[in-house]
């Protein structure tokens, strides 16, 4: 059974002046995310965000931006194409777009590259790659417009592979509903007072959506065997560093390598890629100031491996 | 300029009775190539082997066995088909199946799961991965068929990865002869004795094939910036390891990682694995038994970060 886990995501701005996007209302999201090939499953809200479960990950809304993530053969430039129907592209302040380490790139509609070529039709745009080509990897495009964050505008992103322990039993289990999942794994609870909606799919893989005002985290497991994968991420206040929630979030899953990817205001000099982790080896570290407006790092950690493994038999083909 | 340089590879011996496979000739060779979507660009001959250059990659033609090796978008399940519309299915003896580490798996026209499928409708066979998914790995897949292999049947394959130094300075040169490609880094060399064919292509890349007697080394060399990659392969006698055939590879192309695959006859306890190289870290070591005869290990070599690195810029999507 192959299921790409690995997530295309896009961070779009917006000019004030086009009035709020939460306003644009749910029919008109629903349509945005089926251009990506995706279905709306359900949908909170807290006061400042409004957040989207989405058969393929999540969509969250804000007034004026929002942040889409898709998993599996979505098509999420087309989503793009498609909010660009109703809102001007020169009223568009700041487009980050992100494709991470793939497992089954063959499986994909389109390639960075391509997905680039579109997204320049579009836009007048950047693209880059974190990590080497052969290894763990994330592609990067944006806008070349300059743009302003707000000194609290950080993104984390944790993405996880090869589950082990509990993260693995728990998670690769079929047909466990999400109670069982949030009981035994407190998910629900990885920081205090957020409003959660969450769907456990048949037979297995498992979605998140927490809001609290204008914050969010949003977990995504896809626990395949052939390429076990979580990705979490967060817009959490990162005052005292990534670290905290990184080992909250490895405990439960368990992973044997993980990514770490941290969006920042440009010149905030926080070492976001600065910290070792017990038992693990940190392979890459890449830093890059982006033009339009952030600083990124991204670090990729492997688990020492203990000794000689016997090849894995395929017994699904 | 996307170029997958990883290749896939068959090797497959027959029953003596049908006779020797080099007396095919060459139009029956061409054909089997042709159904690969590859071409066939030159051929030496020693004494035991045929040896044709091709468009992608290199076929080595044997009395009782063949090994194929092809990259870029090539289909070699149709060529090994395309072999099985003359000699029956049941005069194999041996058939071993690889797919590489690939760079741009989205390019490719099966992955490893359906080239299986497509194997398992003319054979019984197992698959299995080296590696973890997410990570270097080799997917191989052999006929479940008991086979002995001589006690000289030894292959060892060194995949290299991002090319520094010297390696990536001549190779990545536009428009060399194959000449002067010789002259500066001995690939003719690399053993003595050895009766070679090479090809440089335009406006990069590079070919070797070398022969003497029924041994043989072939060099394929994808310099492309987004994805450099080079394959050396032989069956050179290993009774002093893989250590010094290694050593002089590595010396040529310097690259940033590489994988060593080496294949010997069940039960000589070699330990191919245990070896380290200076200024590199083993990250992985998989070492398997075959049904079909062959023992095979697989490590993955990467040389230490020395430091934070930046974001490749990608200039041509």
């Amino acid at each position: 059974m192959i299921f790409e886990g690995s997530e295309k995501k896009v961070e779009l701005v917006v000019d004030p002046k086009v009035g709020s996007l939460r306003k644009l209302g749910r029919p008109f999201w629903e349509k945005v995310v089926e251009r990506a090939e995706a279905q709306v499953l359900s949908m909170i809200s807290s006061e400042g965000c409004d957040a989207y479960l989405l058969s393929e990950s999540s969509l969250f809304v804000w007034d004026e931006y929002f942040t889409m993530i898709t998993c599996g053969q979505t098509t999420l430039v087309n989503a793009i194409s498609q909010f660009l129907e109703t809102i001007s592209k020169d009223d568009v302040l700041s487009l980050i777009f992100e494709r991470k380490n793939e497992y089954f790139p063959r499986h994909q509609h389109t390639d960075f590259y391509e997905d680039c070529r579109r997204l320049n039709n579009m836009f007048s745009g950047t693209a880059m790659r974190f990590g080497h080509a052969d290894d763990h990897h994330l592609y990067l495009y944006h806008m070349n417009k300059a743009y302003l964050p707000s000194a609290d505008d950080c993104t984390v992103e944790i993405l996880m592979y090869d589950l082990q322990g509990q993260g693995k039993e728990i998670f690769s289990c079929f047909n466990q509903s999400s109670e069982t999942i949030r009981e035994k794994t407190k998910v629900d609870q990885i920081f205090p007072g957020f409003h959660v909606d969450d769907h456990a799919f048949r037979p297995c893989g498992y979605s998140l959506n927490a809001v609290r005002g204008k914050e969010y985290y949003t977990i995504h497991v896809t626990p395949e065997e052939n390429g076990s994968y979580v990705s979490f991420e967060s817009n959490i206040n990162l005052e005292h560093g990534v670290q905290p929630t990184l080992m909250r979030v490895l405990e439960v899953f368990q992973p044997n390598a993980f990514d770490v990817i941290v969006f920042r205001p440009s010149g905030q000099k926080e070492k976001d890629y600065d910290f070792e982790v017990n038992g693990f080896q940190k392979k890459t570290t890449v830093i890059q100031k982006l033009s339009c407006g952030y600083d990124v790092s991204f670090t990729y950690h492997f688990r020492k491996p203990k000794e000689i493994q016997a090849a894995t038999l395929l017994e699904d083909f």
